[in-house]
């Protein structure tokens, strides 16, 4: 029961697409990651998946569109929507989904974090 | 599908202690409220409850200690935990729980909202 400052939260790592675990509400996990460039296609065929943008911004892909974010933005994607995370500059997000979801959902593949460390 | 732009949806109503609801993910609701003053002694015994400081500051009050809160925060009271929100000035804040939790938990009375309308 701490406070998280996701600044400082943020502050201590730099890769990116690497996601750390800051909370857990429930059985969900909080998480936040830096991303920049393209992630994979994919889809969660289990849950929804909660996105804030903390810092920067972004592009979610979908399959019908594109959806731009920004921080201070929040966008669920609903199960089962494919959808591609893509941001041109380094974009902070945090993420709120059931734990034990996989990245990459049912895309897997190399850029898969089977079990994301606790920040 | 919709981007939620929380500083959009804080614009549109002005009312404290009444939360409206943004979004859902998967059986839970996305919240978010304007506080000030204090609220009640209450705890839900049934799920944790999710803050993130949206702007300005208020004090988690905990029986044994107070939690200061900025914008940018987030605190995570555990199921059954007793606590009451207090903000010397207006504080914009989220919340993520269950759908059908009550504001007031297991103390009831006279500032409950059964069912935050959406916004």
């Amino acid at each position: 029961m701490d406070t998280v400052t996701f600044s400082d939260k943020f502050a201590r790592f730099s890769d990116h697409w690497s996601p750390r675990i800051v909370g857990q509400l429930n059985d969900l996990h909080v998480k936040i990651a830096k991303i920049e460039g393209e992630f994979v296609w994919h889809s969660h065929p289990e849950t929804d998946e909660l996105f804030i943008i903390n810092k920067g911004s972004m592009v979610m892909h979908l399959r019908d569109r594109q959806v731009p974010l920004k921080a201070g933005d929040m966008f669920i994607v609903p199960k089962g929507v494919e959808h591609k995370p893509v941001a041109d500059e380094e974009c902070e997000i945090v993420m709120i989904e059931p734990a034990g979801t996989v990245n990459t959902g049912d895309a897997g593949g190399d850029r898969t974090v089977e079990d994301p460390p606790w920040i």
